[in-house]
């Protein structure tokens, strides 16, 4: 008989609860005990935040942790869960997914119990965590590429939920509140999570290196949230970035993806928050192989907003490397 | 018998040349041709750029090709031979070490001829590039840290080619010259060309992502070092890096670099061009399986500056994780 996954602790009982999520063993690897937070003050929102979903972006897990340390002295009402770190085998390795099973954790929900580890993890945050939360808030950044600290969502049927999650997404009051509109989507826990009726943000953050200015940055965002929601009491505020205290809501359609049309390397010429028109160079793509082979430039399609560059990488043929955004229209 | 390494070109030529170094096939992988530049204007300082040593490291070869594009305008007198990509099977795989051999260039020099991929790779530079400069840049970065600009060099027997190393560094105008003291230094390409009495700089930049700003200040080094060799003309000025247009010239010593005392999450807690004293909180590690266990202090151990702060990452026991320094003594 398979144990089936668990809290360690009654997130129910009033106050701070610490301990683990259990995650049972399998075929490929023993049980993994995920530390888990709990902090119930009665009636309130039910808020889950989780980090560490892809191991090598790891500002989620930091601020997840000083949320930790500071919630038990904020927090007025309602009940907050956190699990700093979801996939310990992929942060462990320093690895976007799961080493054992190559799989990525955010394309496998709701997982299964009998499946493979990055599976049985799924399924339990699926089955013991999100059952318990009506709101999420998943940890999210972007090593290789410089993007604005960022809310974001997808596109959903249920108009009443996006107009929510766009409104929750905005409460972080972040540079960027931004409905990504993309077509890999299948198996993410932010689908399963709307499927149930949640309210669903998933928070990003570029810039490769996780410095001390950006991962203030990063908690503010959490914690105005947190003031929005109710969960604790101040006043929100933008925080600076790029010398701007400010906030915009954008979208992206598939298009606004800009692909490398060769293999080489790329070379950014274009910066975070630059409004570019058609034809405005973004960046340039270097041949390896020769210096007399011309560099391609890759050119504005539109009237667009740059919302993540890719960092300098030798890329190959239809990588993305620059991504636009336009206003967002309910 | 094997064809001896070689340039497709002859860069006594006057002018540009173009072409490509050829390093002869062996048992592992065929021919490989770097591509090359030379521009010879006569009498003058001979230099050799490189980039691309580590293929993790792409700053090294834009700033190599954004040379290739201006020197031909700017070039007064001498000859500069630069090769953007010394590795081009580890940039392709966007990795610190070729993945055929698993070797690290930077560590084989000279080379054999008759050895791996990487070793054939440095024979043709120790014995067809090397020999054509008497002064070397070697144009690298940091990923995952963040790293002041600098021009590093390291301590060396000859106290003259100390010297003249420390002005040439200097002479970038970066933020940071560094004399960086430690003790994996077997098969530096450094080393080499220091035990021919060569001037050699290593330039360093970190910051994980590249954008366009920094490769400015980067190729704004690069310049200035050429203005300092009398290459071409122009006033050297310092770049501006975290709002200061200053440099300053530091030594580290092999107890200057932070070790992870235990495994977990480092969370960086200091800024670059910090000046801490002892007992200054440098940066949090975490462990991952407990919220309740300790996180461990990472304290500054005297007077230092903070020239390199790890990414947040998660680390195994005794990785450096803070890289700080102290003023330089001749």
């Amino acid at each position: 008989m398979i144990e089936a996954p668990h809290l360690t602790f009654d997130p129910d009982a009033p106050g701070v609860s610490m301990g683990h999520l259990v995650v049972p063993g399998g075929t490929d690897c023993g049980e993994l005990s995920l530390p888990a937070f709990s902090l119930n003050k009665g009636k309130g929102p039910r808020l889950l935040v989780t980090g560490g979903n892809h191991g090598n972006e790891l500002e989620g897990p930091l601020v997840a942790r000083r949320l930790i340390d500071w919630l038990p002295e904020a927090q007025t009402c309602g009940r907050v869960i956190i699990v700093p770190v979801l996939n310990p085998l992929a942060v462990e390795a320093w690895s976007r997914n799961t080493p054992l099973d190559g799989l990525n954790l955010n394309r496998v929900f709701p997982g299964r119990p009998d499946g493979s580890v990055t599976e049985r993890i799924a399924d339990a945050v699926s089955r013991v965590l999100l059952p318990m939360a009506e709101t999420v808030f998943d940890l999210h950044s972007s090593p290789r590429w410089d993007f604005l600290p960022a809310a974001t969502t997808h596109p959903m049927a249920d108009p009443d939920l996006m107009a929510r999650t766009v409104r929750m997404a905005e409460a972080f009051k972040l540079p960027l509140t931004l409905v990504w509109n993309y077509n890999d989507t299948a198996g993410m826990f932010d689908i399963l999570a709307q499927n149930q009726g949640k309210v669903f943000v998933c928070a990003e953050f570029g810039g490769g290196t996780v410095n001390s200015d950006n991962l203030e940055i990063y908690e503010a965002g959490a914690r105005n949230a947190l003031i929005a929601l109710g969960l604790i009491e101040g006043k929100a505020e933008y925080p600076t970035f790029l010398q701007q205290n400010s906030g915009q809501t954008l979208e992206t359609q598939l298009s606004d993806e800009l692909k490398s049309p060769a293999a080489g390397i790329f070379e950014p010429r274009c910066s975070l928050l630059d409004e570019v028109k058609q034809g405005d160079l973004l960046g340039i793509l270097h041949p390896v192989d020769s210096l007399s082979a011309e560099s391609v430039d890759i050119r504005a399609l539109r009237r667009s907003h740059v919302i993540g560059i890719r960092s300098a990488a030798h890329v190959r043929v239809d990588e993305a490397v620059v991504i636009v955004a336009r206003p967002f229209k309910q």
